[in-house]
């Protein structure tokens, strides 16, 4: 019977795997007690944290870290992102369907990186008998995400979720802009390790700077050419490259770039054209 | 021979999950080690975090965190709780089994809150023939309550883990008190948003309070009705709502209560009635 | 057919996990991205965290914690250590066989404690068709380890990764040294109670100290003998013991060794013989 039941899931293109991304924390209930809500439905499948540290409603960070790790996924696989400051008001609860995998969170934004420029697939999630009951108004994650995510896991269908979904909240101010002679974007993270990547993605600068000239300055540090790793620079030094997602990444060799050249997420970076 | 099993154990109540709620942090090897302990004698099931970021020793918040999480997940779940500040001491080593779920850990109060008034089905864990061998005297969550987790998932009848345990270690001072005209509670937690959860249940608020008036005071803010959602106040703005567990939060619209406010976990809190 | 390639897979010796141990933190993308790279390889094996919290680039910490999860899980278990400052540079991306047990991960140190003296079992991993295209230079995490990992955990002979390793990179200082009268060694961590382990092992004790008087000392403490468990001393009083790793540790009974005693992390701390 579960063979015959994972054999179907698998035919049904699902993946058995349902991801999450919170910003919850690590230290309470609310993530436990959402992975709890999605096992009740589907016991066979794998939860598996990507992160529940967002920075407390920080929608955009939400949208680019799904950006960057959804499609590294078999597909099949149902992506829960509750990022959620309206829980309990007017938002709608969505889901999404994109080149094979399927995605369940509040429509506020936090969809935005990853829906295509024109139509997308997806629902308001209105089929209330899937939910738990009461609804809280306060934890939209367990009362009524993870069960939809765990039924998606199932095979369901998504279009059963609710009436098609014409038009999304989309997040404002993602992208870098050009003013004068540069291209101003903005620091979004410093990782684990201090490098500090930016919104400023390879076409961007490709089709802005070329092969000509450039200059990356702050306080006492300017940085005028691209390097390949981390070490093409002596220890210490600090050095611009394109990560592993295409995005400008300003790192120090064997250091932190956040402490060392004091930047921090959110302060704006420029690329001046000589 | 895999799907037999696994169809054995389903009969058999068990829903090939385990869940973990520890204080050792997420740094070192101490989950890791659990985890292995747990997946040793239990290859197939799967190994859930809820958080291992209990406060040290915080027998209390461990006890709250599993009564607001084991519900969610299907019966049959094993439910690992190791906040064991006596290890190594006279403190028994126990399982409960309540509702179709299992639970596992030190008989220190951490099983408080979901143990029942009167009779709990529970067990002294004596079969030393599942522990790991030797025992150390520090690290019973590897070598005594991880294996006895795995062999719990496998369909083990937990009667033969030892004696009908008849006296349980129960944590004192876990209610709110009257005194006068006010209901004292005390701050349990601040979440991940600076929500502060109290330990004043929606029933005790309803039998103080009832209709009346009420006032909930600090310095410099007053809170005198409930609000439903965040955004029922202004942004910035203190309320009171009863959240998802069905206890008193102290919130802040768009901002930190415990910053806002200057509240913190294990401060008092009392609603007065007018 | 999933229940045939299961049972393939545990006649090759494979149990199915996949561990992780890694420098990534757990606020960003890299943890996630790498876990759906194993995945899409194998959807159907469990990724088990055993931590991300390395301390940014610190081989030897990822070595020890390696050290002392790996032999708790079933064997045939894949155990993927990514700390790799070295990334995109000449250092081997290598796969080693013990004791029934898989590693993957970087050439640089970070197995040093798990290495038998002699020859060991490990292979370069040149086979780049299970790589990730394009390879970027900054995340092998995702684009070699992971995928590596991934066909590992089905069952892949590791001898078709690549050819045969002959030497390791391996770590220097990580033993304790005697000195005159003192053994020196040093604190390798402080876990989250504030313990601290140190790099001297129950052996190295015992052929150093016998069953002589001794004295460990630090500013305004002495301990002159070795307890079993923390409530051997009265409540704040610092003691000795050898904890679940067989290391030495030294603690304070309901406190924070760390805090209390002035100690941290990389501090040398002497065993005197009287």
């Amino acid at each position: 019977m579960v063979r015959r039941a994972r054999e179907k899931r698998l035919r049904q293109g699902r993946s058995g795997i349902v991801t999450l991304i919170s910003d919850f924390g690590l230290g309470g209930e609310y993530a436990g007690a959402m992975k709890g809500a999605i096992l009740n439905v589907n016991p066979h499948c794998q939860v598996v944290d990507i992160t529940h540290q967002i920075a407390a409603q920080d929608l955009f960070q939400a949208s680019f870290v799904l950006k960057n790790t959804y499609l590294y996924f078999p597909v099949g696989t149902v992506h829960l992102v509750v990022v959620d400051p309206g829980v309990g008001t007017q938002r709608k609860p969505v889901a999404l369907k994109k080149e094979g995998h399927f995605f369940v969170g509040p429509d506020n934004g936090v969809f935005t990186l990853i829906l295509s420029e024109g139509k997308n697939e997806g629902y308001e999630i209105t089929l209330g008998k899937l939910f738990l009951s009461p609804v809280s108004s306060t934890f939209h994650g367990r009362d009524i995400f993870g069960p939809v995510a765990g039924h998606l896991s199932l095979g369901m269908d998504p279009r059963r979720l609710g009436p098609r979904l014409e038009e999304w909240v989309r997040l404002k101010g993602s992208r870098p802009e050009v003013k004068g002679k540069q291209l101003v974007g903005r620091v979004l993270f410093a990782d684990a390790f201090g490098n500090l990547i930016t919104n400023i993605s390879h076409g961007e600068y490709r089709s802005w700077i070329g092969g000509q000239p450039f200059q990356i300055k702050g306080k006492g540090w300017c940085i005028d050419r691209l390097q390949e790793t981390y070490q093409d620079v002596q220890s210490g030094g600090p050095l611009a490259l394109f990560g592993s997602m295409g995005l400008l990444e300003i790192a120090v060799n064997q250091g932190s770039a956040q402490l060392t050249l004091g930047l921090k997420p959110g302060d704006s970076i420029s690329i001046k054209r000589l």
